[in-house]
Protein backbone atom coordinates (compact mmCIF):
# COMPACT_ATOMS: atom_id res chain seq x y z
CA UNK A 1 0.00 0.00 0.00
CA UNK A 2 1.65 3.30 -1.19
CA UNK A 3 2.43 5.88 1.21
CA UNK A 4 -0.69 8.27 -0.09
CA UNK A 5 -3.11 5.47 0.46
CA UNK A 6 -2.35 4.88 4.17
CA UNK A 7 -2.87 8.63 4.45
CA UNK A 8 -5.99 8.48 2.74
CA UNK A 9 -7.19 5.62 5.37
CA UNK A 10 -10.03 6.58 7.46
CA UNK A 11 -9.26 8.69 10.41
CA UNK A 12 -5.76 9.67 9.11
CA UNK A 13 -4.87 13.56 9.47
CA UNK A 14 -2.52 13.11 6.43
CA UNK A 15 -0.78 16.40 7.38
CA UNK A 16 0.26 16.92 10.99
CA UNK A 17 -0.31 20.34 12.86
CA UNK A 18 2.06 22.44 12.93
CA UNK A 19 1.41 22.61 16.86
CA UNK A 20 3.14 18.93 16.93
CA UNK A 21 6.51 19.78 15.47
CA UNK A 22 8.83 19.26 17.69
CA UNK A 23 6.79 16.50 19.31
CA UNK A 24 8.99 13.36 19.88
CA UNK A 25 8.01 9.32 20.92
CA UNK A 26 10.46 9.34 23.41
CA UNK A 27 9.57 6.36 25.50
CA UNK A 28 7.70 3.32 26.75
CA UNK A 29 7.81 2.41 30.26
CA UNK A 30 7.54 -1.23 31.96
CA UNK A 31 7.93 -2.03 35.73
CA UNK A 32 10.53 -4.46 36.56
CA UNK A 33 10.45 -6.84 39.84
CA UNK A 34 14.64 -7.23 39.31
CA UNK A 35 16.29 -4.28 38.60
CA UNK A 36 19.66 -5.90 38.68
CA UNK A 37 18.19 -8.94 36.81
CA UNK A 38 16.54 -6.20 33.94
CA UNK A 39 19.88 -4.54 33.64
CA UNK A 40 21.77 -7.56 33.16
CA UNK A 41 19.60 -8.71 30.67
CA UNK A 42 19.04 -5.16 28.73
CA UNK A 43 22.88 -4.27 29.00
CA UNK A 44 24.16 -7.61 28.46
CA UNK A 45 21.92 -9.58 26.30
CA UNK A 46 20.65 -6.84 24.16
CA UNK A 47 23.34 -3.87 24.61
CA UNK A 48 21.33 -0.93 26.01
CA UNK A 49 23.17 1.76 27.83
CA UNK A 50 21.60 3.06 31.12
CA UNK A 51 21.57 6.80 30.63
CA UNK A 52 19.74 8.24 33.37
CA UNK A 53 18.87 7.22 36.64
CA UNK A 54 16.71 9.19 38.97
CA UNK A 55 15.27 7.52 42.62
CA UNK A 56 12.42 8.95 44.26
CA UNK A 57 13.04 8.47 47.85
CA UNK A 58 9.46 8.97 49.57
CA UNK A 59 7.49 7.03 47.18
CA UNK A 60 9.99 4.19 46.90
CA UNK A 61 10.67 3.72 43.16
CA UNK A 62 13.91 4.76 40.68
CA UNK A 63 13.38 4.89 37.15
CA UNK A 64 15.93 3.70 34.40
CA UNK A 65 16.78 5.29 31.11
CA UNK A 66 18.49 3.12 28.76
CA UNK A 67 19.18 3.49 25.07
CA UNK A 68 20.26 1.15 22.41
CA UNK A 69 22.10 2.67 20.07
CA UNK A 70 23.39 5.57 21.68
CA UNK A 71 26.95 7.02 20.89
CA UNK A 72 28.32 7.01 23.71
CA UNK A 73 30.58 10.22 22.47
CA UNK A 74 27.19 12.09 22.33
CA UNK A 75 25.95 11.98 25.78
CA UNK A 76 26.14 14.40 27.91
CA UNK A 77 28.67 14.01 30.93
CA UNK A 78 26.63 16.55 32.92
CA UNK A 79 23.82 14.75 34.69
CA UNK A 80 21.34 17.22 34.05
CA UNK A 81 22.23 18.00 30.94
CA UNK A 82 21.96 14.02 30.20
CA UNK A 83 18.89 14.10 31.56
CA UNK A 84 17.11 16.99 29.37
CA UNK A 85 19.19 15.20 26.64
CA UNK A 86 17.59 12.11 26.77
CA UNK A 87 14.34 12.93 26.96
CA UNK A 88 14.87 14.65 23.48
CA UNK A 89 15.84 11.67 22.25
CA UNK A 90 13.18 8.69 20.30
CA UNK A 91 13.79 5.23 21.23
CA UNK A 92 13.57 5.23 25.02
CA UNK A 93 13.23 2.31 27.33
CA UNK A 94 11.93 3.33 31.03
CA UNK A 95 12.50 0.79 33.60
CA UNK A 96 10.46 1.50 36.71
CA UNK A 97 11.41 -0.03 39.88
CA UNK A 98 9.39 -0.19 43.02
CA UNK A 99 11.54 -0.78 46.20
CA UNK A 100 11.76 -4.39 47.05
CA UNK A 101 9.96 -5.80 44.90
CA UNK A 102 12.30 -8.46 44.15
CA UNK A 103 12.32 -9.89 47.76
CA UNK A 104 8.94 -11.20 47.71
CA UNK A 105 8.71 -14.43 45.71
CA UNK A 106 5.49 -14.58 44.65
CA UNK A 107 5.36 -11.04 43.02
CA UNK A 108 5.20 -10.75 39.43
CA UNK A 109 4.24 -8.49 36.57
CA UNK A 110 1.53 -8.93 33.87
CA UNK A 111 3.31 -9.39 30.23
CA UNK A 112 -0.11 -8.29 28.56
CA UNK A 113 -0.38 -11.27 26.77
CA UNK A 114 -2.13 -12.95 29.24
CA UNK A 115 -5.94 -11.71 29.85
CA UNK A 116 -6.03 -8.98 30.51
CA UNK A 117 -4.73 -7.83 27.37
CA UNK A 118 -3.44 -4.82 26.09
CA UNK A 119 0.41 -4.30 26.17
CA UNK A 120 1.99 -6.67 23.37
CA UNK A 121 5.84 -6.11 23.38
CA UNK A 122 8.75 -4.52 22.45
CA UNK A 123 10.81 -4.78 19.41
CA UNK A 124 14.57 -5.30 18.88
CA UNK A 125 15.93 -5.71 15.07
CA UNK A 126 18.95 -7.22 14.63
CA UNK A 127 21.81 -6.90 11.65
CA UNK A 128 21.09 -10.84 11.34
CA UNK A 129 17.97 -12.69 13.06
CA UNK A 130 19.59 -16.04 12.92
CA UNK A 131 23.08 -14.70 14.26
CA UNK A 132 21.36 -12.58 17.12
CA UNK A 133 18.68 -15.68 17.85
CA UNK A 134 22.14 -18.48 18.29
CA UNK A 135 23.79 -16.25 20.39
CA UNK A 136 20.62 -15.77 22.32
CA UNK A 137 19.98 -19.63 22.94
CA UNK A 138 23.86 -19.33 23.75
CA UNK A 139 23.40 -17.11 26.58
CA UNK A 140 20.10 -19.41 27.90
CA UNK A 141 17.61 -16.35 27.26
CA UNK A 142 14.22 -17.97 27.20
CA UNK A 143 11.97 -18.12 24.17
CA UNK A 144 8.41 -17.09 23.59
CA UNK A 145 8.65 -18.49 19.82
CA UNK A 146 11.51 -19.44 18.04
CA UNK A 147 12.36 -18.99 14.85
CA UNK A 148 11.35 -22.57 13.45
CA UNK A 149 7.64 -22.14 16.07
CA UNK A 150 4.58 -21.66 14.35
CA UNK A 151 4.49 -20.13 10.69
CA UNK A 152 6.33 -16.91 11.22
CA UNK A 153 9.72 -17.94 10.48
CA UNK A 154 11.36 -14.70 10.04
CA UNK A 155 10.82 -13.18 13.93
CA UNK A 156 11.49 -14.73 16.78
CA UNK A 157 10.07 -13.95 20.59
CA UNK A 158 12.51 -13.89 23.57
CA UNK A 159 11.36 -12.88 27.22
CA UNK A 160 12.98 -10.85 29.51
CA UNK A 161 13.64 -11.32 33.64
CA UNK A 162 9.97 -10.18 33.83
CA UNK A 163 8.56 -12.29 31.15
CA UNK A 164 7.25 -9.36 29.00
CA UNK A 165 8.25 -10.41 25.15
CA UNK A 166 10.48 -8.72 23.01
CA UNK A 167 10.56 -9.75 19.44
CA UNK A 168 13.33 -9.84 17.43
CA UNK A 169 13.56 -9.71 13.14
CA UNK A 170 15.71 -8.46 10.90
CA UNK A 171 14.75 -5.66 8.71
CA UNK A 172 14.22 -7.28 5.09
CA UNK A 173 11.61 -7.09 2.05
CA UNK A 174 8.49 -9.00 3.14
CA UNK A 175 5.34 -7.72 2.26
CA UNK A 176 1.89 -8.48 3.81
CA UNK B 1 24.92 10.46 38.63
CA UNK B 2 27.71 10.07 36.58
CA UNK B 3 27.51 7.66 33.39
CA UNK B 4 30.28 6.31 34.68
CA UNK B 5 28.66 5.67 38.11
CA UNK B 6 25.47 4.45 35.95
CA UNK B 7 27.90 1.58 33.54
CA UNK B 8 28.88 0.23 37.42
CA UNK B 9 25.73 -0.05 38.94
CA UNK B 10 24.82 -4.30 39.96
CA UNK B 11 23.97 -6.27 36.70
CA UNK B 12 25.16 -3.39 34.16
CA UNK B 13 27.12 -4.88 31.32
CA UNK B 14 29.72 -1.89 31.37
CA UNK B 15 30.45 -2.66 27.58
CA UNK B 16 27.79 -3.45 25.14
CA UNK B 17 29.36 -7.12 23.03
CA UNK B 18 30.33 -6.48 20.06
CA UNK B 19 27.71 -8.85 18.91
CA UNK B 20 25.06 -6.72 19.94
CA UNK B 21 26.76 -3.31 17.43
CA UNK B 22 23.32 -2.45 15.14
CA UNK B 23 21.04 -3.95 16.76
CA UNK B 24 17.74 -0.95 17.39
CA UNK B 25 15.22 -0.66 20.03
CA UNK B 26 13.10 -0.44 16.92
CA UNK B 27 9.01 -0.34 18.30
CA UNK B 28 6.44 -0.79 21.08
CA UNK B 29 3.65 -2.64 20.13
CA UNK B 30 -0.01 -2.08 21.80
CA UNK B 31 -3.63 -3.40 20.96
CA UNK B 32 -6.48 -1.25 20.01
CA UNK B 33 -9.89 -1.48 19.75
CA UNK B 34 -11.15 0.89 16.96
CA UNK B 35 -8.17 0.97 14.70
CA UNK B 36 -9.84 4.18 13.02
CA UNK B 37 -10.02 6.22 16.55
CA UNK B 38 -6.70 5.67 17.01
CA UNK B 39 -5.25 6.43 13.77
CA UNK B 40 -7.62 9.75 14.25
CA UNK B 41 -5.31 10.21 17.86
CA UNK B 42 -2.30 9.42 16.82
CA UNK B 43 -2.05 11.30 13.43
CA UNK B 44 -4.36 14.48 14.19
CA UNK B 45 -3.63 14.53 18.00
CA UNK B 46 0.48 13.61 18.53
CA UNK B 47 1.56 13.94 15.07
CA UNK B 48 2.42 10.41 13.72
CA UNK B 49 2.65 9.19 10.30
CA UNK B 50 1.31 5.77 9.37
CA UNK B 51 4.13 4.47 7.32
CA UNK B 52 2.96 0.76 7.28
CA UNK B 53 0.13 -1.31 7.19
CA UNK B 54 0.18 -5.60 7.18
CA UNK B 55 -3.28 -7.60 7.31
CA UNK B 56 -2.94 -10.92 7.88
CA UNK B 57 -6.36 -12.15 6.61
CA UNK B 58 -6.64 -15.90 8.01
CA UNK B 59 -5.82 -14.87 11.53
CA UNK B 60 -7.88 -11.74 10.80
CA UNK B 61 -5.71 -8.53 12.36
CA UNK B 62 -3.93 -5.82 10.76
CA UNK B 63 -0.90 -4.42 12.27
CA UNK B 64 -0.06 -0.60 11.70
CA UNK B 65 3.13 0.72 12.15
CA UNK B 66 3.80 4.71 12.85
CA UNK B 67 6.06 7.33 13.31
CA UNK B 68 6.34 10.40 14.84
CA UNK B 69 9.21 13.02 13.83
CA UNK B 70 9.44 10.89 9.83
CA UNK B 71 11.02 13.25 7.80
CA UNK B 72 8.81 12.01 5.04
CA UNK B 73 11.07 12.75 2.30
CA UNK B 74 12.84 9.88 4.21
CA UNK B 75 10.17 7.57 3.34
CA UNK B 76 10.67 5.21 0.81
CA UNK B 77 7.82 5.59 -1.56
CA UNK B 78 8.30 1.38 -2.28
CA UNK B 79 6.11 -0.91 -0.29
CA UNK B 80 9.14 -3.28 0.42
CA UNK B 81 11.84 -0.85 0.93
CA UNK B 82 9.60 1.50 2.84
CA UNK B 83 9.03 -1.60 5.58
CA UNK B 84 12.75 -2.82 5.60
CA UNK B 85 13.25 0.53 6.42
CA UNK B 86 10.29 1.42 9.14
CA UNK B 87 11.64 -1.56 10.99
CA UNK B 88 15.34 -0.12 11.34
CA UNK B 89 14.22 2.92 12.68
CA UNK B 90 13.98 3.84 16.15
CA UNK B 91 10.76 5.22 18.29
CA UNK B 92 8.35 3.71 15.94
CA UNK B 93 4.53 2.39 17.53
CA UNK B 94 2.57 -0.83 16.58
CA UNK B 95 -0.86 -0.82 16.48
CA UNK B 96 -2.26 -4.37 16.30
CA UNK B 97 -5.57 -4.22 15.66
CA UNK B 98 -8.16 -7.72 15.60
CA UNK B 99 -10.73 -7.19 13.38
CA UNK B 100 -14.43 -6.54 14.79
CA UNK B 101 -13.69 -5.90 18.29
CA UNK B 102 -15.04 -2.04 17.61
CA UNK B 103 -18.24 -4.01 17.22
CA UNK B 104 -18.62 -5.19 21.10
CA UNK B 105 -19.82 -2.42 23.26
CA UNK B 106 -18.29 -4.45 26.24
CA UNK B 107 -14.36 -5.28 24.86
CA UNK B 108 -11.55 -3.45 25.84
CA UNK B 109 -7.98 -3.25 26.37
CA UNK B 110 -6.08 -3.83 29.76
CA UNK B 111 -4.34 0.06 30.19
CA UNK B 112 -1.55 -1.95 32.07
CA UNK B 113 -2.00 0.58 34.67
CA UNK B 114 -4.58 -1.06 37.02
CA UNK B 115 -4.59 -4.33 38.54
CA UNK B 116 -2.54 -6.54 37.07
CA UNK B 117 0.10 -4.03 36.93
CA UNK B 118 3.14 -4.02 34.11
CA UNK B 119 3.64 -1.91 30.79
CA UNK B 120 2.76 1.79 32.24
CA UNK B 121 3.18 4.11 29.49
CA UNK B 122 4.25 5.38 26.59
CA UNK B 123 6.03 9.19 26.07
CA UNK B 124 5.84 11.68 23.72
CA UNK B 125 8.06 14.97 24.62
CA UNK B 126 6.90 18.21 23.48
CA UNK B 127 8.80 21.87 22.52
CA UNK B 128 6.43 23.53 25.05
CA UNK B 129 4.78 21.12 27.79
CA UNK B 130 1.86 24.36 28.81
CA UNK B 131 1.21 24.79 25.01
CA UNK B 132 1.47 21.00 24.30
CA UNK B 133 -1.39 20.29 27.58
CA UNK B 134 -3.40 23.51 26.25
CA UNK B 135 -3.73 21.99 22.73
CA UNK B 136 -4.68 19.08 24.51
CA UNK B 137 -7.75 20.58 26.30
CA UNK B 138 -8.92 22.26 23.54
CA UNK B 139 -9.51 19.42 21.37
CA UNK B 140 -11.16 17.88 23.84
CA UNK B 141 -8.28 14.80 25.08
CA UNK B 142 -9.01 12.99 28.39
CA UNK B 143 -6.34 13.79 30.68
CA UNK B 144 -5.34 10.73 33.32
CA UNK B 145 -3.52 13.98 35.63
CA UNK B 146 -3.26 17.31 34.39
CA UNK B 147 0.13 19.80 35.22
CA UNK B 148 -1.88 21.13 37.98
CA UNK B 149 -2.55 17.57 39.73
CA UNK B 150 -0.33 15.74 41.74
CA UNK B 151 3.32 16.86 43.14
CA UNK B 152 5.16 16.55 39.71
CA UNK B 153 3.91 20.07 37.99
CA UNK B 154 6.06 19.43 35.42
CA UNK B 155 4.57 16.38 33.33
CA UNK B 156 1.19 15.32 32.31
CA UNK B 157 -0.48 12.59 31.57
CA UNK B 158 -3.47 12.18 28.38
CA UNK B 159 -5.03 8.94 27.56
CA UNK B 160 -5.41 7.27 24.31
CA UNK B 161 -8.81 6.09 22.48
CA UNK B 162 -8.05 2.93 24.44
CA UNK B 163 -7.24 4.90 27.85
CA UNK B 164 -3.61 3.95 27.75
CA UNK B 165 -1.32 6.52 29.43
CA UNK B 166 0.60 9.23 27.55
CA UNK B 167 3.02 11.15 29.53
CA UNK B 168 3.81 14.52 28.30
CA UNK B 169 6.97 16.24 29.20
CA UNK B 170 9.42 19.08 28.03
CA UNK B 171 12.67 17.74 28.07
CA UNK B 172 14.32 20.09 30.71
CA UNK B 173 17.12 20.43 33.36
CA UNK B 174 15.76 19.28 36.37
CA UNK B 175 17.69 16.48 38.40
CA UNK B 176 16.25 14.18 41.13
Amino acid sequence: MPLSTLLDLPGVTAQPEAATHGYVFNHTMIRVKDVAASLDFYTRVLGFTPVHRQVFEEAKFTIYYLMLRADRAAIPDDDAERLEWVLGQPGVLELTYNHGTEDDPDFHYHDGNGEPRGFGHLCVSVPDVHAACARFEALGVPFQKRLSDGRMKHIAFIKDPDGYWIEILQPARFVG
